[in-house]
């Protein structure tokens, strides 16, 4: 169950931490950008960069996130590099959650299920296409847009992180708005995600249908952790974005257990405030939010 | 500017339909399927049938809606037919709709903005990813993840659809709910539309930020019909999800003008029903629509 192995991994390492591999191709230190002016190029070396970085960060992150954005925007090669940083990173044994935000009517939303969590038949072949430990999706078109995922998790042992109040400035434009019942827009999604992920709670407790709560809005976070005890958070704006440790501090319980905190730029990128290599800095970025995190949250445990 | 040329289109066939390639390789033809054990033979195969299909349509429909969900389930190859697909549409004067959905915070957006609508930078170089005319986008992130792809359209006359109102079963779960104004959240959707296409009206009066309004709904159809005079409808769910023309009339004004209608079963499968080759039957279950969307909606005109 892929919830129990991020939350073992977590335990494990005392780091509830998933670093994301947002590989803009200007993030690379000038001299593995010389020279390019393709596509492959670029595909060939964004994957060198995302390979040496999870060499140096698998023995102390559990997870890594990798936002298909970055790689789709350099065309069908940088969907190679998307592919094979997805099968690297879980060759390694990280968690692997493709952030893609997918989201559509039944008949396509089970296409993306099986492309991410699944296997596409091809005649009597099953074949995999950019396989994922999970993938994130939105959930604007209610539960038959979530239903072939939930599917895929039932029968593969895979989860979903569902949008619930992301961490960008305006996300309250919408997920904020009042009900009539006096509730936000933001709590009936988390109770969707709670009631989605009834059929696949796992041994901690938590189900494999996760909700993404950005670290930027702490009141909605703590209303959130009260109110969807079975669902595990996917927490972005970690660092760039204006998160900190005490604002996220809330998505987590006593046990010190109920999420995992994205990182992207601030550990693809240290080496450009730092110094050094970019996986040395990558490295002591990753160890200096580790200890952030458990300072403040406190020991991660059963 | 896009939409204008979209309605031009439109005008010129008196035909608002949008043929959805949403080419699943179960669709095609046996001896077409024949031997294939790979995602390249199926990426071969889907790109060769599309392109049989563009050229017996684009004289007759004015643009085509390319489900990106039917090639990623493919693998990098399949994204591989998706570009070839995309490009030959261009190339044979379709108006191409890249239906991918995408949502993401504003620097992630903008990666998306550009992989669709506008050029991605490889050191000194601009290189096209995935171009289209228009991208079909998600707003539960409101303003900040929507504002990138206008600020693409506005530089490259191009456009976006904002999912408002959807064809599916479960679409009202979240879109119908009730705000404490009074007003569902659907109708809030859509005048965030209205708003983000304020700055590129073109001749016909309507912008570059479409919005997605299913014909299986008539009555909220109807109401944003009214509600949002300057937003042209791209409008899912006529045929195989049960949308007939009378259901879709209230999408359209009083000259016929105010959307244009997807069908892509119903034309990519239609020779399983009605027999002959399949861009034969597809052929002519396109005139069909033609002539059942056109006796409904009326003349469309200037």
């Amino acid at each position: 169950m892929i919830t129990d192995k991020l939350i073992d991994g977590i335990i494990g390492m005392q780091n509830p931490t998933c670093v994301g591999l947002d590989t803009l191709f200007d993030y690379l230190p000038d001299d593995m950008k010389e020279g390019v002016t393709t596509f492959e190029g670029v595909a060939e070396r964004v994957f060198d960069f995302n390979k040496k970085l999870i060499d140096t960060l698998y023995d102390i992150v559990p997870s890594v996130k990798v936002q298909i954005a970055y790689y789709e925007m350099y065309g069908v090669a940088g969907m190679k590099a998307y592919e094979e940083t997805l099968k690297y990173a879980t060759e390694k044994g990280l968690v692997v959650i493709a952030d893609a935000k997918r989201n559509d009517i039944g008949s396509t939303a089970s296409c993306y299920a099986k492309t991410f969590l699944g296997e596409t038949k091809v005649n009597n072949l099953s074949l995999k296409a950019f396989p994922a430990d999970y993938v994130t999706v939105n959930g604007y078109l209610g539960t038959d847009g979530i239903a072939p995922f939930v599917e895929e998790c039932e029968k593969n042992e895979k989860g979903i992180f569902v949008l619930v109040k992301t961490s960008n400035p305006s996300s309250g434009e919408l997920q904020n708005l009042v009900l009539e019942n006096g509730k936000p827009v933001y709590e009936y999604m988390g109770n969707l995600v709670e009631k989605w992920g009834e059929s696949t709670i796992g041994q901690y407790g938590y189900s494999a249908v996760g909700a993404v709560v950005g670290a930027t809005h702490p009141t909605e976070a703590s209303l959130l952790r009260k109110a969807l005890p079975h669902t595990f958070f996917l927490i972005p704006g970690y660092g760039a974005q204006g998160g900190n440790a005490e604002m996220l501090k809330s998505c987590f319980g006593a046990n010190g257990l109920g999420g995992v905190v994205n990182n992207s730029r601030g550990i693809l990128t240290a080496y450009k405030k730092n110094g050094g290599t970019y996986y040395e800095a990558a490295r002591k970025a990753a160890i200096a939010m580790q200890e952030d995190l458990s300072k403040t949250i406190g020991v991660m445990k059963k």
